[in-house]
């Protein structure tokens, strides 16, 4: 492992982050999420177990660059995780030997496993896999969750439009408003606060309802929250002032 | 107790209900729902422990009446439950006495408990609060999960626009399809078939996220699904054909 950069300090002047990077960026989601982000100049960094596999992805996208995991984490200010539920322990235990304080994890993950009747929600002694992944990164080391309503092939597909809320847990304001300027430089996202990390859990298990509701109406169906305050196409949390 | 008046038939000839009862309909949900039905002429019964209470609430609405959740029930093809979850086992079990197979409850509970930071979803052995039901009703009781998401201080004003969807969770089509020309005989509400009984936790779980946003945002949020492939006017739980 090379040494690590100095760590990112994140705060309010630094909400505007043009760097991130994915854990699992070869995946369905995380390439989705690499997708959108390169086309609108974001520098991307595709990790991956596999680097091959990482630069080949990077290859389709305009200025993104593909690597082994903790390669791509070095001195990056904001990480995506993006990988199958069946990989997360093991994924964050291995991040977590890298990741710096001052590092920021958004946490894509929904626990669940295939059920007789489709995919179904499982409970982690955590509560959610934010708070699970909370729970292996060292201290200084923030986990914010989000993208788990979003789907993964409307991201790769640029000619979809997307219209639809994020769903954002955490337990830090300052985080959430990176991870939510982050999100919303990706049209037709909207970024909500769903509160503290410990919410996460009620996010984590839409996916699964989602999915059952995409195989039922043959659709990528997405969360829309109604009656917020702010515009569908807000920025920042859109919370009142 | 009265001697119970013949069961109804719920089948597609019959997916209209022009009588609906329902259990709690004193409290917040369970009055806001009595309201807008009321409204758009269905025969609404109130019912409560307290009988002067639910024809005292009763007396507000055009054509409802009121009564003990034992009298209201007798003979409605469709009952309710608008309770709050510490009132939820036992008042499914004092209904399971009287309700009569082929009669259908829509459990609308979310159960859930004041947190240190604020309400938080608790985890049921039955799974969910609807599943719970189920397994306390007698035979041929079937039971619908919905309405978790829509706010009751919106149903009530009937000066408020809704326009959202009603998660619907249920294993009889059949069912899930009388509810859903029940709830969307409210204008704005669209019924989205979410599955299976057993992925009602999910929908359960979305109340106490959909709370916190109403403290952040002060507002009273609710949710669309998007993507799906029928307009948002649409009813029947809007499935391609």
């Amino acid at each position: 492992m090379a040494s690590p950069q100095p760590a990112p300090q994140l705060d309010e002047s630094s909400r505007r982050v043009d760097t991130v990077a994915i854990v699992g960026g070869t995946g369905a989601l995380g390439f989705g999420l690499a997708t959108r982000w390169a086309h609108v100049g974001i520098d991307v960094r595709i990790g991956s177990r596999r680097p091959d596999a990482a630069q080949a992805a990077a290859a389709h996208l305009p200025g993104a660059s593909g690597g082994e995991n903790a390669a791509v984490i070095d001195g990056a200010p904001v990480v995506v995780i993006a990988v199958p539920f069946s990989a997360h322990v093991e994924t964050v235990r291995s991040i977590a030997e890298v990741m710096q304080p001052g590092q920021l994890l958004i946490d894509t993950t929904a626990p669940m496993v295939p059920g007789r009747r489709g995919l179904r929600p499982i409970t982690l002694w955590a509560g959610s896999a934010a708070e699970q992944a909370q729970d292996l990164l060292p201290v200084g080391v923030s986990v914010v969750s989000a993208m788990q309503t979003v789907s993964a092939a409307t991201l790769q597909d640029l000619d979809q439009v997307l219209d639809e809320d994020v769903l954002i847990c955490g337990d830090r304001a300052t985080d959430k408003a990176v991870a939510a300027a982050l999100i919303e430089r990706i049209q037709g996202l909207r970024a909500v606060d769903c509160g503290p990390l410990d919410i996460s859990g009620v996010s984590e298990r839409i996916t699964a309802l989602l999915v059952g509701v995409n195989r039922r109406y043959k659709t990528h169906a997405g969360i829309r929250l109604t009656g917020l305050p702010v515009p569908q196409t807000s920025s920042g949390l859109g919370r009142p002032a």
